[in-house]
Parts: C-alpha cells; structure tokens; sequence
C-alpha cells in the first residue's frame, strides 16, 4: 500500500509508492532496461492477443457480448500494474510526529489507445481519437461517483524522455483523495483574477488571442490552441474551449468533432515540426466532490519536452524558455497537416 | 534582452530568453553536440589558460597582485555568456494586453569551483570547497546591495541529465527583480506553521529528525542532513542548519567547517551510493531588499535527478517518489565516507 505524505510548508501531498520500489544499483540499469523491452513487440501488454499480461480489465469499447479480456477490442483501459494509488480501503488520515499522512487510496488506470503498436496519438484517424475521449469521459464520469476521490487527472506521456516505460501508445488516469495544491493554487488565481476583473481569466485569454496571428497555434469555432504569454517550456501549448466550462466531461456533441479535430491538428504539428518530440499532456479540469468548481475553466495543456529544468528552475519555480510563444506559434502555423 | 512575463492565473513569472534562442531543429542535434564540446578539455572555458573564452571575469580568488582574467586564480566568476537576466537596466514593468511583463534585468554569474577539469565538487578537498562557499557568500553580499534585485539564487547543476552543459565544476548564480512564486509560497507556509504552533517548522522538523535514525544521513553540530519526510524524489536530501537563521551568509565561523564537512559528506555519499548520479543543489534563502524574512529558515536542498517527471508531475505538482525517505537514508548511513 502506498502513502500520501505532505510537506510541512508547501502543503504539497507526495506519493510514497513501495509498490515501485528500486535498489539504488536499479536507477543505473533501467534505462537500458527499459529499451529492450518496449522494442520487443511480441511482449508488449497492450498487443491485442497479450490481455492476459495486464490486470483484469476495468473496461472495453468491443463488440457487444463479446467477453472481457478476449482479443477484440479498440480501446481497453486496465488498472496499472504498479498503482500509484489503490482503489480498496479509506485515506486513515493521521499524525506521524509534526506530520500528516494518508494511506494511498485512489485510482491508477491505464487507458490504450489502439490496437496498432507503434501507431502514436497524432496518427490515429479521427473516429478512433473520439473514441479515446469518449473512454477518458466513461471513465471520468464513473469514478466521480465514488466520494472519496476528489481530483481526477487524465494525462499521457508520448516518449521514454518524457515518462513513457510503454511504447504501445496510452494514456493514464490518476485519482487522488485531496485536491493537489497546484490545483487549489489555480483555483486561488482564478478567483482572484475574477474578484479584480469580474470575468474568467481563461476567457479573457480566448478573448484576446482569438482571431490573432500572434499566439495562435490553431484554431476552429469550439477551440483555441494557444502558446500561452507565459509560456514555460519552447512549444508549450494549451487547448482552451471558447465556451465557459468546468469540466471536459461537459463538451457537447456539436463540439466534440472540433475538441479531436484540433488535438490532431496540433500534435501532428508539433511531431511534423520538432521531428516527433517527445510530450506530456494533461485535461485540467476542476476538482469532484469538493463544492470547489468557483470560475474554474478546463483546457488541454501540452508540453513538448525539448528542455531540462535544472537548479534554478527547482530552486525558484521559474522557467527559462529559449522560444518565445509569438515564435513557436509562427513555426506550428506554417506547417500544413490534412485534417 | 530578455523578458519576464507573468502567467495570468498562477502567478508565475517565466524567463523568456532570446540569448539562447533556437530553431526546432536544434533541439534535435544539441545533445550529440554538448556531449563533443565537453569531452574536448583543450576547449573548455573554465580551463585555466582558457580565460579569454569567458567574459571578463566579476571576482577570482588569486595571489594578491595578479592581474584579473590571468591564469592563477583558484575559484573564478565570470557572467555566464548566454545571461538569461542581464544586469543593466530598470525592469520597466507594463503591460501586454491583459498580461504582465517586464524587461529581464538581474544577474547570472557563473562560480568555477577548480581547477581542476574533471575533478567534481564532492571530491575537492575541504579547503577548496570552502573557498567555493566564501565566493558564494563574497557574490551573494555584492549583490544585495542592488535594490532592483529581490532574490538570489545559488545553485548547481551536476551532469548532463541534471542540465550540465560544461563538465568542468562549476556553480551559478541567478538574482531575479522579484520573489518567486515558490520562495513566496514557503514564506506563506513558514508564516502560517508559526501562527498556529509558534515555532519555526524547519527548526521541528531539526528537532524532530536530530538524534533519530529514521530520515538522518548525517548529522554533525551545526548541521543535519535529512532524507525530508514527504520528499518528492528518490534520496532527495536537505542540509538544515540547527541554528535558526534565514540566510546563509549568516553562517559563523565556527559553523563553516561544520557546513562543508556535512556536504562533502553528503555529496560522496550519494556518489558511492548511486554510481555518481547527476544532481542539482540549490541554496534556499529569504529574499532580499523586500522587507520579506519573516521565519525563514535558509537550507540546501540536493535534488539526485533519477527518475523523471511525467504527465501526472506537470498536470497536478505531486510527485510519485519509489524510494522512502526511510529507505535512502539507511542507504546513505552506510555508506561510508573518509571526511
């Protein structure tokens, strides 16, 4: 079982996780480790014909009547092999010494994307990416209902540099049972932007970036994609929704052909014009079972990882972006895809 | 000259930096190149005989008579040649639109710590090492005295993966116009731990871990080394003094030994430990010129750079770390150091 734990003056939770537990001698050999597995298809769990090398899955979009774990799918998600967080028991959220600590109960869920080993996000055709969303909203939905968590976050990392230990093209959910402070910090900008403004700061970016060249990625009539004033890493993007929204669950039906329409459009940019990058995006939405919604605006934010934070990032918090938004935004426009 | 901007909901300022500027193929061919230029020592900069490839230097410990940018010094500081702050100007803070910016004045130093090409910092002996810290202590008080500077920030960063671009040892120095978000935030979380149990929380946690086996790597008079209860990497350790001060230079006499001893300790032992893993360290003081020191207590965080920071880290701040604090610093006890 693993432990949540959090930091006396930043309020931070940290997740201690046994369950992934490494020897000092591992960290020197799991790179090279890590190679030879992921080039090596016929052990790769997310293959269709190799269901029995995951846990027993959560849910598929297959046929009807078709049976659990059979070979048939088009998108599976299954729970993580080594959870971050378990899904039994209750946070028993105590004293340790000054410290508070929780047991690590939450959710870790693994979502595949395709069939198609080596197939990335950016190359599946349209219906199948709505089909991914559509999973990432059944699963969202349902573990809303489950009181106990309070913040759901679905990313994916795309590239050994940027986390990926599987190459079979996923993504992931995490559920925590407290909102992350980072989280609580947006939620403290927004309220603030608002009590000074009296609107959304996500719509008023929308409302000052829209129709623009200047930091403009892409655009349609449901969404923009941004390279944020304040960008913090070259070619960071954000997907915002024009229309005012707490949550990606809300997207309409009338909507959802923009939501996957640019999100293709605009990882087959970044792949086309950094030569397949390796990347990490997360749905920002705001916390569940908290009466904690306020202003909030959910968007896509994307993070191309062309940097390294090093000293002074750590130390500070800031970052130092060698690429100006106005100029990554020129770079993403200029490349033609078919959408 | 670069820019600062401002991110509309958290606050953060961004370094947007010109002076490194690259086009997206450059990302792709950086790695092969550094690892050429840092293997090659008759081009190293920081090369005694090799002066003229930096610019002209701020401050070097050498003979008393000798002449600056000569080749006898024993710890050098020159303006690192890429600055991502420069230090002429005013910040000329305005606006874009709805968003924040000012223009990116400061200072970025770079401390050569030796020498000696190839020797790292853990294995100079204590009376360079000294040296290094008197040079720190020699910038950080010049640099007080510029009132347009809010924070300074002393770090390091050790090997490629931890943002190293030159092999040869040496430290920087990046004072920013204004607090960080994240210094701002521990200022906050010190204060609001001291309304409620009137006590310094850095000086808990020295009382809680001092003495105990628990979370110690080391521990001499003046100085504890401490694997942090909630850290957010593996063998992630802190260097708090005992004696509650909110900055380093306060540091007494009596207390230097002390203080390189522990992190000479410290550093050796994480090189035996984890086959000398790359690492960044950064000096965490109170800001300055602000009126802002409440009960802050100055620290050194080392931050062993060992697994990587994937889409969860970004979307929410919480970090999964595989390696208790318990664990790494029963590894670190035993391992033992010659000091």
């Amino acid at each position: 079982m693993s432990e949540l734990r959090k930091d006396l003056i930043t309020r931070e939770w940290v997740i201690m996780s046994p369950e992934r537990a490494r020897r000092p001698s591992d960290f020197q050999h799991e790179q090279a480790a890590q190679a030879v597995i992921t080039k090596n298809h016929s052990v790769c769990p997310f293959c269709p014909g190799n269901e029995s090398m995951t846990p027993s899955e959560i849910l598929a979009f297959r046929k009807k009547g078709a049976k659990p774990d059979s070979s048939d799918w088009w998108v599976r998600v299954v729970p993580n092999r080594f959870p971050a967080l378990m899904i039994e028991g209750k946070p028993n959220r105590s004293e340790h010494l000054i410290y508070d600590r929780m047991d690590g109960i939450g959710a870790h869920e693994v979502i595949v994307e395709t069939r198609e080993h080596g197939k990335p996000l950016s190359r599946l055709d349209e219906r199948q990416m709505k089909e991914v969303w559509w999973m990432y909203k059944e699963r969202y939905t349902d573990l809303c209902k489950d009181s106990r968590l309070k913040y759901i976050l679905i990313f994916k990392n795309h590239g050994k540099v940027a986390g990926a230990s599987i190459e079979h093209s996923h993504s992931q959910l995490i559920a925590t049972p407290m909102i992350p402070q980072q989280v609580w910090l947006k939620i403290k900008g927004i309220e603030q932007y608002f009590d000074y403004r009296d609107t959304c700061a996500y719509c008023d970016m929308v409302r000052a970036e829209s129709g623009q060249e200047n930091r403009t990625a892409a655009e349609n009539e449901s969404f923009i994609a941004i390279e944020p004033y304040a960008a913090r890493h070259p070619f960071e993007t954000w997907i915002i929704p024009k229309r005012h929204s707490h949550s990606f669950i809300d997207t309409k039906e009338s909507e959802r052909d923009d939501l996957t329409g640019i999100l293709k459009e605009v990882l087959l940019k970044l792949e086309l014009c950094l030569n397949d990058p390796p990347y990490n995006y997360a749905i920002i939405n705001a916390p569940i079972n908290s009466g904690v919604i306020g202003q909030f605006h959910w968007h896509l934010e994307i993070i191309p990882r062309l940097t390294i934070a090093a000293g002074f990032e750590l130390g500070t918090g800031i970052y130092i972006n060698p690429v100006p938004p106005e100029e990554s935004a020129k770079y993403l426009r200029e490349i033609k895809t078919i959408v």
